[in-house]
């Protein structure tokens, strides 16, 4: 039997998923996330992070939140700085932009911003109104290339951006990753208390689709729906997605699935180690980078079949 | 038991597709649309179209297929043209104007447009360049009221089209149900030729999620995924769409469905009938009218348990 | 000696302008607006409006003038209203639907909109938030078809806009002509006190070039430089449209220039009253809408030629 | 008496250009372009081009022009790419941003892109559909830093996008002062033959407002008239800009003055490397960056008095 490692989304979900779709097939329920079942999965997202304000939708993937988060957020003058590396500056086709929002960009060593970083994009624009007026900070975690936020980076990035007049919006494709990462020292009470916005990523963490954003700043709340209609992003069925994150959320399945995912990519590193292999970055969570010489790369049919 | 009758959207999907999604659960494939239940299902579609040469993409509702269809064909001085009660025109929350396109709209007494309504529309805006040049003829097969496009309406539309240099788009939301219309006289394969692109709707028809976009116009194919990509219509696990619609479609699941909707709703209009109600509009299809009493409707909930 | 009258911009501006121009011509002065002659010109309209805390900006055209206001005080899912006779419906090639807003258009009996009229649309507007959010009201004084605003008027469509959460926005392209017109019983002052922003413009009414933007509510005045220069409406040479204001504006030349525009069209008026003529609407300001046969119009050289 | 050197557009215009107003003031020519001025100025840059084909239209500012240009000739997928010191990246608000596309950028030495620079970006991007199709390239010559491209230069570039299926556009807003710098070798005749598109600055060489825009590229001329009224660039007295380009160009009264501004600009730069001033880029046009102590720059005010 053969084991492709390309990536944590070549499978369907977990069969809990299925199992829990099926059992409701036919419980008819209002549709564009009006459901019991969104409103069930949203109660269990604010009690788990401890913010009763916060609301919460649930969108079909990554980039859609993404657009629809940072075009509802920002006015027309307004741009968000994020790394280099991150998933809206290079991997997105333009999303952001199509929405009319420049991305200031900046260079980070291991995928990750700090005040620093921030602060000089907001110095290299002092010409108002000739420049745009940065409004907000796009963070990923797990990031890009595999690093994770600690607490202490993530309450420094919290107080710079407040007292900077600037929104904290945290990517969370593999946010479930970033929590179970053996290192990590972040909790999601805490995720929810530092950033205005964050999703919580389903697609690459046991779900067949979807993302659940929570928006914890009250004043980014209002007439959310609008924009996530108008971008496209409300399925007629949206119990399709609040089933999934039910499942996912009730007794945490989704952490055991993260930490499972973690400790197989941690096995794979091990495996890369004992063959001297250096890495890009240091990871440790599910995604790694080992850097191999081009005939080893060639070889690494036999490799994949060895890992199970 | 009660049933509620206010949509097609209010249960989950045709088990059938449950069954599917868990056999085909661990396989791996690969991500974007390009795994082989993509490709599969697009062979079935490009079959029952006898159109070769079309490319088929699937996305998860309609809102999204209209606003990447449109703005991906449409130059930003081009409009398109749209019956009043067209679903870009009044349901998507400006989802067209918010990738940067007017829509023309224009009264119609049945939903439908005809050559002699858009012939309308360009008639009003002679003054160019103060005005947007129309380029686009946006229609629905059903239509939002329930009607449904003949052959000689479609050929004469299609023929307009192409000496009017305007691009025919048809929303499919309900497309199965307009072709197992009793009095239905067009077929998929006269869809796909007479129209630029269209798309067929699953999530209103059996399917959990997903619509098929088909691009029949060889000169609007290039670089669609792209669009896809950037408006946030392309899944990560593409495959569920993939797979949903190899279901529908291998074996007419998709028309067995829709005729049995329309059926339905057919035995939900004759009991209406039988109490003497008038019509807003006359249909065929899944979506029924009647013009009730408000004391009529104060009763309905009894009126929703008689009919099983 | 012929002249034309087919519009009020085919000649070039009044003359003080061009001395303005040439006596200023080698003053030294900032450029992008923040030159002595904006100021000086912004304090004379502040005067005019009795509106101390309005700011004013400077652009050089009327759908310039639309587009940066609409875009810039509207979020992505908030429509404008507008009589289907306007500017920004009809002649701007998709300007404002091209920023990313709808128009919701109305049909009026002579070019005004009216709290009936408006309350119409947001009627035809419930379901959110599937439907845009209503949240600007665009009228012209005059009107694109010649007609002027009473006081009432005005003040009716305040009342309704602020209860109704609407900006009232008036495009006063041809402004000056309207609060010149015989009937007219409305001032700028209590233009500014009755609209959240309007514009003062000076290409037809004498100047070469330029529009002044009035903005009245606090609220939306913030960062409104940066709006402008994004959409390319900052002039570098700024002092261009400031000196043309400070002439225009500093003895009311602009108010005469409007009168007698005002008065030559009443004489042709009057000249088509004696050979019978009837009018498509009944106006006060220098657009006047004569209904002529065709053999009349194939005539009409002649006609230019009488009356100077 | 104090001369400031701040920048070349802290004064009106050259005096010609007044009395050519005057002279013509009274004159009536049709509105938006369709002036005999813009045609006859049209004419003069055809003959000056070489290049009878060409379209020619008439502007009020670079960033309109840039915009206008780069949102007509891309489609939503593409981006453009820019020095990073290019105006478009990081002096027009997000413009360009604001119309849909992004700006990919690229660190340069002297301000200049390269072949080897773009091949660069293109090489980044290699993840299609996932990250923007390069489409079009965007130089400034004179730089935003002064310094100029030779004919090899131009030449490589025009040879490397051609067969890269990219347009090259140049923003033209100093392109006297380039073309009439004393180490300047390029022709306007080679410019419109290496170029899809420029624009031939007027503000900031004797006008008082006003850009030529050139499209040379056949293709990409059709329909250019609706973008410019859509994106408010075209004015209602487009006979402002004819008249005055016509005044600048009969008789080579615009390169006289760029090679004064040229001179003077020389003059100066002389007079600080007489005190041992170092430069931050060597530049031949009249835009030149002396590195200066702050306590020199304290003391400029004297310094600004002694050059006349």
């Amino acid at each position: 039997m053969k084991i492709s490692f390309k990536n944590d989304y070549s499978e369907g979900c977990h069969p809990r998923i299925l199992e829990a779709l099926t059992k409701t097939n036919f419980d008819q329920q209002n549709g564009y996330g009006l459901d019991n079942y969104c409103q069930n999965a949203t109660n269990i997202i604010l009690q788990k992070t401890h913010s009763p304000k916060s609301k919460v939708h649930f969108v079909s993937g990554g980039t859609q939140a993404n657009l629809v988060i940072i075009s509802a957020f920002l006015r027309p003058h307004e741009s968000v700085v994020s790394a280099r590396t991150g998933h809206i500056f290079d991997n997105e086709t333009g999303a952001i932009e199509a929405t009319g929002h420049k991305i200031n960009s900046v260079e980070t060593v291991n995928g990750k911003l700090s005040p620093n970083r921030i602060q000089q994009v907001i110095d290299a624009h002092p010409i108002k109104p000739h420049q745009l007026k940065q409004r907000m900070v796009y963070i990923s975690n797990s990031t890009e290339i595999g690093t994770i936020y600690f607490k202490k980076e993530l309450q420094a990035l919290s107080e710079f951006c407040k007292s900077n007049n600037l929104y904290l919006y945290m990517d969370g494709a593999r946010l479930g990753q970033a929590l179970s990462a053996e290192n990590n020292d972040l909790s999601l009470e805490e995720i929810a208390k530092y950033t205005d916005a964050f999703y919580l990523g389903g697609t690459k963490n046991g779900a067949l689709i979807g993302e659940a954003i929570v928006i914890n700043n009250t004043k980014l709340q209002e007439d959310f729906e609008y924009h996530l209609k108008q971008k496209g992003a409300m399925l007629s069925k949206g119990r399709l997605l609040g089933i999934q994150f039910q499942e996912l959320l009730k007794d945490d399945l989704y952490f055991e699935l993260a930490k499972y995912a973690n400790k197989q990519a941690m096995r794979i590193k091990r495996a890369f180690e004992e063959i001297g292999c250096d890495w890009w970055t240091e990871t440790s969570t599910n995604q790694i980078f080992p850097i191999l010489e081009n005939e080893q790369i060639e070889g690494s049919t036999a490799l994949n079949c060895d890992i199970v």
